[in-house]
């Protein structure tokens, strides 16, 4: 039987070294949470890049570089941390300066603007890879956006819209005409910080759209021991991914390709008056999607309410 | 021009983002100084060990799993640092349990005997390759073993032996005989935490050896602005490499050749009776190679008195 990466994970390395009583939370989450001896609460969280794997090789090395940190930022925001320091672990075949000054600069400008600091890591010479790992705070534990948080009853979120990022990556795989704002999407991702910041005391559950949607909300239901119900006819698109769709695309793109970088967030019903003013006041879309059920696994409705069963749930890491 | 790994740091990295007056050493040393608000500094350091350009593709994983742990914890060692946790972003081309399982129990069992727990990643498909960033603490800055506190008159130490590493390298790319004892050196180096931690308020300065002697000690002189002085007669050799000399051997791999993971430090004089107390309490052999000197430049002396110009000063990662 072959492997996925959770498996490899929970197999060979979700119980290793040392457990530490100051570590609330390892292996199994968007991020891992570190008591120090003051009232915050650190959060740690690692994301790698493969050159062919997750991105052309061609890419323009300015979007690199804001992608390669975003994702990692993007972790963060799943779990409601205020992002601080990252470390970068870049592997390069060659020394390219100019390559290097773009990605640099793509790197550099989200840090700058997100009020995030480099603070060491390591340039090796290798197959083109990049390993970013973040450090972040969170004011408590007790309010963090755990995966594990979900309770039935709670509806179930997404901010922005989905699919443009995977509509992308199909355009350029197919080689046919890309869309300005879907590449934008898939090459330079924002993440959500300010509202996964927001979310903390209000939402029960969250995680980051990277795998796609079934495959992401899936792991909230697993680690809350919930199902859910999602409705295909409430997932947000934009006007791109509707021009796509009325050409006969197919609509299961926009919650089975990853990439998107938006939360994905589960929210009790007392708290959805606070959830709107907050949307409002961030100027951040949010879309219902469904709700979480005790009854398990995922149950996706189309707009005749007919249960659709996708093919696949989203990436697959190996 | 080609750029080395420090002028790529220098020039891309060095001021990267926000500057953040809670990051009290970023960029430029072994590891990252970060003020929480507690009285604990936590020390953040990546490492990346790449397939063929770190390690043979055919290395026994398990010495693979520690080694890409040990040389992070190394670094931590050279700030005087006590580990707490590491994330590891795990690179590989497909699934191999076999290979997996020997990596994690060589990883996971450096791991358990320095009290460092595993909190986090990403396990990625690709050319092979390991980028750890690793987590401790430090009780205080103001006695952090920074490579730019060295100042002239400092007695110039290194622990353990040079160049048994080097020379397993050596004899493996020359297919020839390999000792068991240099192979061990090479593939399963001890990080030198205990001596790290209890160099603290003793050493002005301290760098691990990774690099080779004389490019990481180069470290040190350019940061601290000052000069060296090093006597090649002092450098401590395993039998092993007497051995090698003794056969016709080059003494230069000594102190040229990476891969030792030994600590090199600066001890002002009044402190010396306080570092043997300590080598012996540790049972840490220790030995002295040099002075600090306030003339720039590293002075290397043969038995003879001759100054050597070295070749190289040690390994070039581009």
């Amino acid at each position: 039987m072959e492997l996925g990466e959770f498996s490899i994970i929970k197999q060979f390395f979700s119980s290793c070294g040392a457990k530490k009583s100051d570590c609330l939370l390892a292996v199994g989450d968007d991020a891992a949470l570190l008591q120090t001896s003051s009232s915050q609460i650190l959060v740690a969280t690692q994301d790698t890049l493969v050159a062919a794997v997750h991105f052309f090789p061609d890419t323009d090395p300015e979007a690199l570089g804001h992608k390669a940190l975003a994702v990692n930022l993007s972790d963060l925001a799943a779990m409601g941390a205020k992002p601080a320091w990252f470390t970068l672990g870049l592997t390069i075949p060659q020394i390219d300066t100019k390559w290097l000054q773009a990605f640099a600069s793509g790197l550099c400008s989200l840090a700058t603007s997100t009020n995030t600091q480099l603070i060491g890591g390591d340039t090796t010479s290798g197959p083109l890879a990049i390993s970013i790992t973040a450090l972040g705070w969170l004011p408590a534990f007790n309010n963090a956006l755990l995966r594990s948080g979900a309770k039935p009853g709670d509806h179930i979120y997404v901010s922005g819209t989905l699919g443009d990022a995977g509509l992308a990556l199909h355009q350029l795989t197919q080689g046919s005409a890309v869309s300005t704002m879907a590449r934008k999407r898939l090459e330079r991702p924002t993440p959500r910080l300010k509202l996964g910041q927001a979310l903390l005391g209000l939402a029960n559950a969250a995680i980051d759209i990277s795998d796609g949607l079934l495959a992401d909300l899936g792991h909230i239901l697993t680690n809350s021991n919930v199902g859910a119900v999602v409705y295909l006819a409430a997932i947000p698109h934009s006007s791109v991914f509707k021009n796509y769709l009325e050409q006969g695309g197919d609509p299961m793109l926009a919650v089975t390709a990853g990439d998107d970088y938006e939360l994905c967030f589960t929210v009790p019903s007392q708290n959805i008056g606070d959830l709107m003013d907050i949307a409002t006041s961030l100027s951040c879309p949010i879309a219902y999607i469904g709700e979480i059920s005790s009854e398990p696994g995922l149950r996706l409705y189309d707009s005749n309410k007919n249960i659709v069963t996708p093919q696949r749930h989203g990436y697959a890491h190996f």
